[in-house]
Parts: C-alpha cells; sequence; structure tokens
C-alpha cells in the first residue's frame, strides 16, 4: 500500500469531520499486553480530550501509564488515517465531567441528547481524560 | 454508555461485513507504549489473518512479543464494536504471502484490483500474520 504523509494540520480536519468518528484507543495492560477500544473524542485545542471509567481497562491502563495511542480512519477506498501517541492526565472534578460528558454526547448522538449522556456519564468513576500529543502520523489515499 | 454483550459468534458477522472495515491493530512499542494503526484483515476459520512490513512499528512489535488487540467498530448510533485480544505467528513464505495478499487486496479493493495489491505485498519484508484470539469482547448498541 501506499503512504503519503498528510499536508500539515489535515489531522485536525480529519478528527474533527462531522458524523463524528470513534477514535480507537490503545493502551497497555497490567501484564504488558496492549488493549484497544473505541471511545467518543474531541479536541480542544491541539489536545484530544474523552471520558472513560476509571474501572475500565482503559481507565486503569491510563492511571497505571499515561502513554497513549488513537486512531480514527476512513474505512472506504482510497482510506486514510491518523494516529496520535500521546501523554494524558485525568480529571474526575464534577464541573469537568459534566461539561465533556455534555460536549461529547452531543458531538456524538446530536444535541438534544445531549443532556441524556451528560447525566449518564458525568459521575465518578468516569475520567476525562486530555491528551497532549507527542506524535502525530496522518497517511491519506493509502491504497494510492 | 450503555455496554450489552453480543450474541455469541456475533462478532465473526461483524467482522466479515461487507463493505470490509478496517481492523485497528495495537501492538507494543520497545519503549512500553501502546501504537495502534489500522490493517486490512480477513478471517480464517477463527484465526484473524492481516499483513504488515517486518520494518513497520506494527511488525517490530509483533515480532517482539506476539501479544495484539484488534478492534473493528460500527461509528454510527447506536455504536458496537469488536475487540480481540490474541497471539500472532508470522510467515514470510511466498506462497502463503501471495494468497494472501490476493485475498485480502480483493477484500478491501474488489476483485479486479487483487491481483495489483497482491503485487505490491507479495514480497519480504511484508508478512502474513495469524492471530488466534485469546479473549473476545463484542458490544452491541453501546449508546443504548
Amino acid at each position: 500500500m501506499g503512504y503519503t504523509d498528510a499536508p500539515d494540520g489535515w489531522w485536525r480536519e480529519f478528527v474533527l469531520a462531522s458524523p463524528a468518528r470513534t477514535a480507537k484507543l490503545a493502551v497497555v495492560r497490567a501484564d504488558g499486553s496492549p488493549h484497544v477500544a473505541p471511545v467518543w473524542a474531541d479536541l480542544d485545542g491541539d489536545e484530544i480530550v474523552f471520558m472513560t471509567s476509571a474501572d475500565t481497562i482503559k481507565g486503569k491502563g491510563i492511571l497505571r501509564d499515561p502513554r497513549v495511542s488513537l486512531c480514527g480512519d476512513d474505512e472506504r477506498p482510497p482510506f486514510s488515517f491518523v494516529t496520535i501517541a500521546g501523554t494524558a492526565t485525568t480529571s474526575a472534578d464534577p464541573d469537568e465531567l459534566l461539561a465533556w460528558a455534555t460536549r461529547i454526547g452531543g458531538r456524538y448522538m446530536g444535541a438534544d441528547q445531549a443532556a441524556v449522556y451528560a447525566r449518564r456519564n458525568a459521575a465518578p468513576p468516569e475520567l476525562v481524560v486530555r491528551v497532549t500529543p507527542t506524535r502525530i502520523t496522518a497517511k491519506v489515499d493509502v491504497a494510492n
């Protein structure tokens, strides 16, 4: 397959595209093996923000080691993807939980459903996870 | 979000759905951090088969530690996903490379393009990677 680097900054447009794609979050488990699962995410400047519960494999992995990898892709030919390696910080602050649960719920389910998702996700053990990118790989038209 | 376990065996149907989804492959880098990127994949019985190059982060990770995680998801509401943890074996056998490059190229680009992709991918340092699942997580209608 071909791997053409995307233009500078294209990754932000890709991450913010509508309808919202899920991000596939990879963490390392306690036994040193990898784990990947989808999360709902949004951008705040150049930081990726998502929520997960402190008692999931994702949450426990991040609390153990803040290094994560996130991937989003266009699954239709000619295929494109972004992979972001970064360092996570977490917050269980009630105001942050409510603000991000509302914003992210609205992004994925529509503004009219945002409050439903906020009520469901804006409480411990949920965490707001904020990832500062350390390496961004963005490839377009992989099949060309 | 809700996490409803999918019916037994649903994961195979999901993985084999058409048009073909990409799998997001997670491996662990030499420094112990996770890495995730998309791959084209297919099923052979219950084994997941994909190709990657021995000189990529993906390939080097697998050659260092055969434990991998693969995730595919439906990014539309109400959202569903499969995550498969497993153990990888690799092959650089020319006949296997040609057979799988043809089959996987055809799956993602159409039968008429399979030979093009086979010519491109059926030679070292490409590897055929075969993953035997050790744990399959399949969740449907996550947003319900």
